[in-house]
């Protein structure tokens, strides 16, 4: 039973139920009729008039998010374990034609208005030092922390106070809204984000994730964007069946029902092993202290997870699953315990 | 009826089937058992030791290619009609970091040796210059132009004694092989192309193109390749859905079936109009003398199609077609002719 | 005696007076009291409020101006036989971070506004096509040939109507002018231009070209610009002895007097030779008919030149030689004369 | 009296007579006279077959370096206050396309071969990761201190075992090498060093760096540099003014004595305020305890320099001055402590 990645999941059905009626015939890349929906579907989740484009991949929503929001010269601020930091094989680097990634500490991958501020500081006015241009956050963080709406409010007045762009990796996105109880815009643009990428693919889809644009500069940015996306490759042929996964996601709430379940079988696992973590579970990922020897005894009972780094472990929930189906893997790790 | 494009038509059945059976959990990214098949399945189609990966699209097929083939200094020799030149935004210029295109004439946007000889006669050895790098040719070409066994030959003489790589754009590879009746291998590695973008979106599938490298570099370029999908966004998280896509394609014979159902349409359409054609009809496109009245009469009878610049069309058949359903299109164009 | 290049040339007394003068402790980069009046040197020359900044090399301002014009999905349009073109080895593509350079033909390696007019009219409006963005001339041209206050403002109108920057390469901006008898202003700013390359180094200079920008965008472009130049390594530690080398030819009119003794030293080799010329000759280069024999001939004699195709030369004067020192290579031409 | 920098400083005498001495007709860019001997002549001070190349400025040799040692995926190991890092708006990202750069601590700003292996062990061997691909360090470093020939061999080892290029930042290396007293082959080439950012201007020359490569792919490195060179604007037209420089420099001993004295100078400082000292001097510059009242009262009385964050000033000696130059300022200084 695998716990190693919620990219390991198939497709919750709903999704390849829009696919298969979106396939028709239509005009080619975002001409068609599913994607002349896409802006309204995400301007109604979000509450104000957002503008939304499909691409294939978290790594292309970031990184155009992030092209468009920070100059070759400039530099974008993000914690030092951020996927876009560590994941990404220089992807922002790439879009963003040179752009510094200016990594910052910060607990449980989370980032501060103290750590941003203090690295602003050291800042030159001249043409000697990269300006800070973005700053980037992930939510949930890559330990699975949730920024509350406070958190995401006072980074975004510090962005606000220097003028720059306010960056959301949502690859799980989902997960933290389901853990937070808050409406998508109290921890985005009523905070002060310009720009979200919103994770489908991890939480039930196939193929395709949006790059959200809120704010008075969203339709300059979306423009933009547009650029990008085809001039990266990712303005698919047949758009279609991209934009009909992202409408499946959000024109109900099934984005997050899938989250919900996921989180929940994340908190049967948490309970089963709390002074195993090492974070608190505010998604569905645990972080959990393992030894080598406890994780090969799991691995021989068909539970597959990552290891990480030395005498951890992490577990990922996903959508498919309830506490029934984690059971089996709370029943393995309490067995271990002492 | 639409002949506009054959991005505008339907996923064929056996590919829907494909990905419906590919719909388990498995490793993400290309660690999944599709994806490890890929290699193999386009070896044997091409009868030679290929390495062959999945990408979203045509744009990213042919930049990840070239980028793999010219540094950021060199020029990259196409067709000025071609694809990459025209209709990309630039994308051959962001994946090499602002590689030269050199364009190129050509009679029904082929490239003769003559042409490219030329061309590098012009180039002078020192710094000054943009050292030619790579060519580039489309099959079949953007007017529908299948290009010989001995005429891709030709021009792979030529690159090979200038030490410059050999890419072919192959939206439409299947319908000119198709159309040639020859081996895959005969146009492309046997004749010296060492990249191939090979289609599979127009022919039938839904999303995903293949890139095949030929060749003893093949395997050092592959390895580059996998850096510029990754950092362009193009590793999705749930590969196998492309795989599967892939193998469904060149596992059997579907691409070329559909290709050759795709020509036959287009042959029968052809047979109806032959004074109209401004090109031979060498795969799926046809381009005809259409006034602007004659095709205003043609839409508003419920066929379209691109107009091609002034007093022309282009009209496209795709894989869902046989010549009982282009027969009305047929009969229109038929009754325009005094 | 060469006549190959006037890179070849020594550098004018009163420049290298001026390096010497500079040669004081000051701030560095460009914090001296030299760079401090650029600025104010420029704005007088013509006759506005410019902008201006010391850069490396031609092909740096040229550079440096395009990327400030244009994005890295935009098109520059120039001529297919323009520096930038040909002779920079893609540098436009590394500063624009893969710009599409859109060639043109003309006359005398010259635009003409048709020429323009019908190239913008071939461009979509859509995302697939790369809009152009900046319009690059040559004054004067690779040719020789000066673009006229008229021709230049009918360009100017051009871009404005289509949003459009326009910058001039002029790398012999001076002789141009020289030949004209204009003031600097007529065919740059009141002609519409937005960013010139005002070239200083094959008109008497050492090191050292100005990067001139005009308009209401001035300000905004010239911070880019120093960003640009910072980035590109062309941030001099010791910026005084440029900008030292700048003022000395345009605080007085060294620059003029320079390029009219080049000129006039090309007005008295035309007059030898007006049935060898292949342009009018309204600069300080002649494209001249010689044959293979002919210039060997000449080069026996102890005359340097490039060879301009089969059957032609380029003969370049410079600031230092008047109608005696030409004179040689002009009998010698004459007595070549059947 | 100056002490902010060393690029404050005139051109040194013999400089200036080797560009007067160079002030004569001769082939543009590369081609002249001098610009031929400038490889034999590092070749000699380096004591192997080295290839080196003129360009305007340290940041150009820095990041044309980086550029050949680093794909735009890879990533460069260099310490947090690297001028790299810090000081050149990104120019790295500009030359590499979009490399990372992989910081890191170090007493001294100076790299040890724990710090960097630690780092190695971080990276994974997939394609998400960007492998680390150059190490670069600072001889001397950016707080004054050199690296031992020990010391750069042991990093050496280190990019040899990981297959890694090792570039040196030697903006003062002359100040380091006249501190070791070794000689200039035994901290680069012999401990590992591929290439070198080989200073001139602040040791007393004007415009121009030498960019040295050592090793067994020094020419294929510099075959590609030289397209960088040209491509970044660095290919000057009259480079015969750089090459004097550099000849003037390295031909004889005139880079070591200009060193020796900025050292002398800066240690007859250092000996007035040794409790002031926050780093051992090794080079020409020293870190220095300084209150804000303090450095107030110091440049009332005419000396100038640089604050260094709170409560410290940097003090840069140079080429030009002796122990007598600096007595004001030392005893200035020791007048300040109570």
């Amino acid at each position: 039973m695998h716990f190693f990645s919620d990219n390991a999941t198939p497709v919750c059905p709903p999704v390849m139920a829009a696919i298969a009626a979106a396939d028709r015939a239509d005009h080619g890349y975002d001409g068609d009729a599913w994607s002349a929906r896409v802006d309204a579907a995400f301007s109604a989740l979000f509450e104000t008039d957002a503008k939304a484009l499909w691409v294939a991949s978290g790594t292309a929503a970031n990184s155009i998010a992030l092209a468009t929001l920070c100059p070759p010269y400039g530099g974008i601020m993000a914690h030092e374990q951020a996927h876009i930091v560590v994941d990404e094989c220089g992807a922002p680097g790439f879009f963003t034609h040179g752009a510094t990634l200016m990594t910052l500490p910060g607990e449980g991958a989370k980032l501060t208005p103290d750590v941003v501020a203090a690295r602003l500081a050291t800042i030159g006015s001249g043409v000697h030092h990269s300006p800070a241009r973005a700053l980037s956050i992930t939510q949930a963080s890559e330990y699975g922390r949730a920024y509350t709406p406070g958190e995401v409010a006072a980074l975004g007045d510090l962005t606000r106070a220097h003028g720059i762009g306010f960056h959301m990796d949502g690859a799980r996105f989902a997960n933290a809204v389901a853990h937070l109880g808050c409406a998508p815009a109290d921890v985005t643009w009523r905070a002060g984000v310009d720009a979200l990428s919103f994770g489908c693919v991890k939480n039930g889809g196939m193929i395709g994730e949006a790059l959200v644009f809120f704010g008075p500069h969203a339709a300059a940015r979306v423009a933009e964007a547009k650029r990008w996306r085809k001039r990266s490759g990712h303005l698919f042929s047949k758009g279609r069946y991209l934009a009909a996964q992202l409408l499946a996601m959000v024109e109900g709430d099934l984005w997050l029902a899938n989250a919900r379940a996921a989180n929940a079988a994340a908190q049967a696992l948490a309970a089963a092993i709390p002074a195993r973590l090492l974070h608190p579970v505010e998604a569905n990922e645990l972080f959990v202290r393992l030894t080598a020897a406890e994780a090969a005894r799991l691995r021989t009972q068909g539970f597959d997870f990552y290891d990480w780094g030395k005498g951890a472990a992490r577990l990922v929930t996903n959508w498919s699953q309830d506490a029934a189906d984690v059971a089996p893997l709370a029943a393995a790790l309490a067995v271990l315990d002492p």
